[in-house]
């Protein structure tokens, strides 16, 4: 039998599903598991969509532009406007969900050997595209102590060798819930210009930052305009994780036509997503204003529920639908494994991403997970209560 | 302005899109364009599919599983099962398109360096999604002299080396519609046997076997079973290419193990996608069997035409919808841009793929294009009778 890829045995599982198996069976056990590993809301998909997918009227369901469907790229143009983020539709390339927006944007920019500086904990994905890219990365450490806030621009300095192409940041931060301030994303464009960097900016969770501080876009920083790689999603706005589609937009004409290469290669974007997309940016503005108040009233629920746990410590997010906890236990990957395979309350365990999967460094997270805070506040309380449960049982337990 | 990816710059476009924007300038100007580049057919999806897509009724279009939606998977089992591919539902991983299939394939199974070996013409994405694992594609010539039968031993044996990690066929075969007979598939399995390679084999067009020899799935070998790594798509046997639902078989174990790391990485494969995928599994006898005669009379009518045109020669495709065809031009890249953009005839032309593009090497092909039978018979006519005209009147004739 022939060796398979040693790129793929050495590449860590990801962090979200990689416990799924595991869950699986806990589940035909009949236990009840509540899902904070993953960021799949369970709020509707907005009747707009739901709409049009009902409607879709074709006799073929044929491949689609290999940059996506155009009338769907001009709507985003005007979407983009409502953030001031000023792009023609030709910046715009839809992609097969934000994943394949990452990837193809490493693709694009990156050689293998290339190193790309990202903060960390950072969103696990990214390594797992960087290794299909031969890409390199090297973290920045963010710590819980300080909120997870952006690291000074030594320590970015420090990492910068003649191999470094790229910055990479989330913003707002899957998985810490960061919101980089002005001043911080301002230094990030000093360092880009400094060292003519690409900065790719994953800002998929745009519309949930929630403390009033204004959301900065890549594209908001003046003099960089050429070197933003902008990776977008339309999974989080409408709860329409399933029907993958994302798009790159770029101004940097050499970059989009080394991404149409790899858009050309894989022929096209899903067709009935693009369609249950573009009527998604009709979405009344309700719509957008319930899910966000949903969110707001849920960070408050989980954050506060989490720091009353004895031993456990949540900063308050700022944006999207994730928190960065620290729990105390000896080993976070242990401890999750555990409540799926060992633990049940009441008929009911919960799953959570390991933190360890965030982070580069092999010492660092060891005592933290990711919640998604994207159940209803109901189960967020049943969940919370079994995560107390849950810690006091634990044979790791650190007091 | 940072310098962009150089693999991506020296990656060759696309045969089959990269004349795409030539193509809508020119239809812009009001000519009608036959679109003999691409397997689109007009062919409708099944109703069953169609109906299924108008009754999903569900709330949230969230994610699927990474390794694609059990149900589906039950029953492409029973779906194989009728072309004697005895696998279970752990063998069967859906992706998003043929395209993922391909790609996460030589993720799972190569590393960088390591490389393959393809008859050539090939289907040219292989080659993107070499470039992009970092894999090497050597190429064995076949011609068009000889019907593009299988090489000889010999020549893929002259391309061993310690790297040698995988053969990759597509069988019946993109470009060239030819379908591999037992005695080539025998020789293929003592080859991958002797060297212990993997075998890719791309099988999406098995529905489309027009001669009454037999389809040999990679599976149907004996010995290899943990080598093969099957590849396949209802893109084309349903008329579905924009849903983008494929799948990798495999029986190898640690292969799975790995194709499942990149699968959790790009989180799940289109949800719609596989709904409507699912659903055509129920497509009637009587469906396929149209799609089937339908393809077996434009075959004999393109055929034919094509050898009625003074300098023209096309072997008679076993399968698939293709044909690749020699025509006397200088330069058939050169010849399929030309008919874009300086050609037309009574408002009509037509695009089809200069097989340059399916060749690794540069002098190969040169005078060959690949032509798609994904029209109806009218619209075949009409675009033999444009090429015909295109041909008396292209300044870089051969005669």
């Amino acid at each position: 039998m022939p060796n398979i890829s040693q790129r793929g045995v050495n590449m860590p599982a990801s962090p979200i599903r990689k416990l799924v198996p595991l869950a699986n069976q806990t589940k035909a056990k009949g236990v009840k598991v509540y899902h904070l590993n993953i960021g799949q809301p369970d709020l509707p998909t907005p009747q707009v969509a739901l709409g049009a997918l009902k409607h879709i009227d074709r006799k073929v369901l044929e491949y689609s532009p290999s940059e996506g469907i155009l009338s769907f790229r001009k709507k985003l143009v005007k979407y983009y406007h409502k953030f001031n983020i000023i792009v023609d539709v030709d910046d715009i390339i839809i992609t097969t969900g934000g994943s394949e927006a990452v990837f193809f944007s490493f693709m694009a920019c990156l050689d293998p050997g290339d190193e790309i500086i990202v903060p960390e904990p950072a969103y696990a994905n990214y390594m797992a595209f960087a290794i299909s890219s031969g890409a390199v990365i090297k973290t920045v450490p963010s710590s819980i102590e300080e909120g997870f806030a952006l690291p000074s621009v030594e320590k970015f300095e420090e990492l910068i060798t003649p191999r470094t192409k790229a910055i990479l940041i989330c913003n707002p931060n899957n998985p810490t819930g960061y919101l980089y301030t002005q001043k911080e994303m301002d230094q990030i464009r000093d360092i880009v210009n400094k060292y003519d960097l690409f900065l790719f900016s994953d800002e998929v969770y745009r519309e949930f930052c929630y403390t009033g501080a204004p959301y900065i876009s890549a594209f908001h920083l003046k003099g960089i305009e050429n070197n933003v790689v902008l990776v977008d999603s339309v999974s989080k706005r409408y709860s329409e994780c399933g029907i993958r589609i994302g798009a790159i937009i770029t101004k940097n004409k050499m970059v989009k036509e080394n991404v149409m290469k790899w858009c050309q290669a894989r022929l096209s974007p899903p067709l009935i997503g693009q369609l249950v997309a573009e009527a998604s940016l009709d979405a009344p503005e309700e719509y957008m204003l319930d899910v966000y108040n949903e969110y707001v009233e849920r960070r408050k629920f989980l954050i506060d529920g989490i720091n009353r746990i004895p031993g456990c410590y949540s900063p308050i997010p700022m944006g999207a639908f994730y928190t960065v906890a620290k729990l105390p236990v000896d080993d976070s990957d242990k401890f999750c494994a555990w409540c799926l395979s060992d633990f049940e309350y009441e008929g009911q365990t919960i799953m959570m991403a390991p933190a360890s999967g965030f982070y580069t460094n092999p010492d660092l997270g060891r005592n933290e997970v990711r919640i998604a805070y994207v159940l209803k506040k109901e189960d967020l309380a049943k969940a919370l209560t079994v995560l107390a449960k849950a810690l006091e049982a634990y044979p790791g337990r650190i007091l």
